[in-house]
C-alpha cells in the first residue's frame, strides 16, 4: 500500500499552478491545466489527476511544446468555430473557444469547434461536461498516436482515439462517457507492464502480429481496438473526423511529428455541439423526459449509466474538500517547485 | 442449395415497384423504396434487398403505414433539417430533405437532417453514401425497437440502434461503414432459430438474464450491445441524439408504438453532413490526401475497409447487369402482383 497525502483543494490546485508555473507556462495556460487536472483529481482518476502535470512538464521541457501559445479562435463559418492552439496544450484553446461554439449552436443547432496544433494529454469528458452544462448536447474525438492496428491487421495505424458524448441532465450530472477506441489505455499496458503482469488477452498483439499477453511485446507490437472490426471502423472515423477532415494530423502523422520524443501527441480535435431545443423544435422540456425515462429504465434494472463511478467520488471530493494523492507523486511535484 | 432466380436489374426494379405499388404505396414512395432496396440487392446485402419489399408489404397492410405520406421538409433553423415523414417509410424522407442538408452543410460547416415519424426498414449505408457522393463526410444513426439489454443490465432497453459513417474518396467508392451497436442483428437470431443452431456466446441473454446459446430464449429474452459497455454508451447515444434531441421516440417508445404487431420501427433519423472544405480551412484536397495515406496504411497490411465485399459484390452486379434472388423469394414477389 503506498501512502497517500491528502491536500486540500486550493492547495492542491495551487501546487499544480506553481510547478506549471517554475516549467515556463503562461498564467493562462497554468489556470486552464490545473482545471483540468483538478477535474480528473477530484473525479478520482488519477492517472488525468495531478499525476498529469508531470508528463505536461517533460513535454515543456523536451521544447516542443509553445509554454506561451496564445490560441486564435478563428469564426470560420456559420457553424465551425476553429481555434489554432499554435503548438500549445489543448485546455486553453478549448476554453477559449468554447463561448462562441455555445452561441452557434444556440443559433445553428449544431455547431463544430475545431481545434488545431494542440498538445493534447487530457481525458475529453471535462470538455464535453462543460458543454453539457450550458444545456447543449456533445460529441468530441481526437486521435492519438499510431499504436493500434486495424481489425485484420498487425501493424499500428490509429491512436487510441477516445469518443466522448454528454446529454445535460437535470441537477448537476449530466450523461457523459468517454471511452477510447482501443480495447484498453496504453496507460494500463504500461502499468502491467512495470508490474511485471501479463495483460488480458483481446488487448494487443506482438510485433509478428501474434495474440499475446506480454505487456512488453504488446508495447512493441501493436494494441487492439476493442469490440472488433466495429471498433476499427470507429478508430478510422476518429483519425479523419479529428484529422483531415479539420486539416490535421493523423496518428501516424503525430506520431512522426513527435520523432521519438515520446510526448504528448501533437494533432486535432473536434467537438460537436447540439441545441436539443432547436434540433427538436421547441419541445426540449418533454424530450428531456424521455431521455430520463430511458435512463430509468437501466437505473431501475440495477445497471449503471457511464461516470457514475467519477461523480460519486466528486462528491465524496467536495465534501471533504480535499483530494488524496501517492506520496511518491505528491514528493515528484515538490521537487519540480525546488 | 436453394434454386435462384436471375433477373436484368431494370426488371428486378421494375417487379419492386410493381409489388408495392400494388399495396398502395405513392409513386414517389415507390421509386425512392425501389432504389433503396436495388442498393441492398446490387450489394448482395440481401436482407436490404428485394427481400424488405415483403416486410413493407405487410407494414403497409397492417395500416401504420400512411402509404400515401407526402414528407414535409422544413427549413429549421440555419443548421437544421427536419422532414415530418407524416409516418410514411423513410426513403422518401431522406431523398427530399437531402437537397437542403448538402446546401447547409456546404455554407455552414456542418448540418442536420432530422426525419421524424418514418418508418424505418433500411440500411443507413445507401444514405451516408449518398451524402459523400456530395463530396461530404457523413454520421447517420437511428433506434429501432428495445430489444438489447444495457451492459450490466437485463432487460431491453436499447434498439440494435446501427452507426453510419461515410468519407469521400477519391473514385466511386467512399470509406463506408455501417453497423449495428448490438453484437448481432436481429435477423441473424432469428436465422439461427429457424435453422435450429446455436447461436455463438456473447450475442443475447434469456429472460432471466442468464447468458445464453440458445436462439429461441434469446428473442424472448435480450440481446447484448457489442463491446461491452463501451457498446452500450454508444446505444445510448444512439437512442439519445436520434431520439429525444430530435423531438422523436426512444426504441422503447417505438416498441410500445408498435403495440405487438412487429411492424417496421416508426421514430426518427438522424443524419449530419460536414464539408471537408470549410472545416480544414480551404485545405480539403491536402487532407484527402492524408486520409489516402492512412487507408493505405490500411490495405497495405493485408487489412480490408469496411464496405470492401459490398463494393465488389456491386461491380459483380454491374459487371452482369443483373441480381439474383432466391426462387422462394421471387415467388412471393410475384404472389403480390396477383
Amino acid at each position: 500500500m503506498t501512502d497517500t497525502v491528502r491536500l486540500p483543494l486550493d492547495q492542491a490546485r495551487a501546487l499544480t499552478v506553481e510547478a506549471l508555473s517554475r516549467a515556463g507556462l503562461s498564467p493562462e495556460h497554468c489556470a486552464a491545466l490545473a482545471d483540468t487536472v483538478m477535474a480528473g483529481q477530484i473525479d478520482e482518476c488519477h492517472s488525468h489527476g495531478l499525476y498529469r502535470v508531470l508528463g505536461c512538464v517533460r513535454s515543456i521541457r523536451e521544447g516542443k511544446v509553445n509554454a506561451t501559445a496564445v490560441p486564435e479562435v478563428v469564426d470560420q463559418a456559420p457553424g465551425i468555430v476553429r481555434v489554432d492552439a499554435r503548438h500549445g496544450f489543448s485546455p486553453l484553446a478549448f476554453r477559449l473557444g468554447l463561448p462562441l461554439l455555445q452561441e452557434k449552436a444556440r443559433t445553428q443547432g449544431v455547431a463544430a469547434l475545431a481545434i488545431n496544433n494542440c498538445f493534447h494529454f487530457s481525458a475529453l469528458w471535462p470538455e464535453v461536461e462543460r458543454i453539457a452544462a450550458a444545456g447543449l448536447a456533445a460529441l468530441a474525438m481526437t486521435p492519438s498516436h499510431s499504436w493500434v492496428a486495424p481489425a485484420g491487421g498487425t501493424k499500428p495505424v490509429f491512436g487510441t482515439n477516445p469518443i466522448a458524448f454528454s446529454w445535460p441532465r437535470p441537477g448537476p450530472f449530466p450523461f457523459v462517457f468517454d471511452f477510447a477506441t482501443s480495447a484498453a489505455a496504453r496507460g494500463e499496458i504500461e502499468l502491467h507492464r512495470r508490474a511485471g503482469k501479463p495483460i488480458p488477452e483481446g488487448w494487443a498483439i506482438d510485433g509478428d502480429g501474434a495474440p499475446t499477453t506480454d505487456a512488453q511485446a504488446a508495447m512493441a507490437g501493436a494494441m487492439l481496438t476493442f469490440g472488433g472490426h466495429k471498433g476499427s471502423a470507429l478508430a478510422a472515423m476518429v483519425e479523419l473526423m479529428a484529422g483531415p477532415l479539420i486539416g490535421d494530423l493523423t496518428s501516424r502523422e503525430s506520431q512522426i511529428f513527435d520523432a521519438g520524443l515520446g510526448a504528448a501527441p501533437c494533432h486535432g480535435e473536434l467537438l460537436l455541439a447540439f441545441d436539443p431545443d432547436l434540433l427538436s423544435g421547441g419541445r426540449a422540456a418533454e424530450n428531456a423526459e424521455r431521455a430520463e425515462a430511458m435512463f430509468d429504465a437501466i437505473l431501475g434494472q440495477g445497471a449503471r449509466l457511464p461516470s457514475q463511478r467519477r461523480y460519486a467520488a466528486r462528491q465524496r471530493s467536495e465534501a471533504t474538500g480535499s483530494v488524496d494523492i501517492p506520496k511518491p507523486l505528491h514528493d515528484d511535484l515538490l521537487a519540480l517547485l525546488a
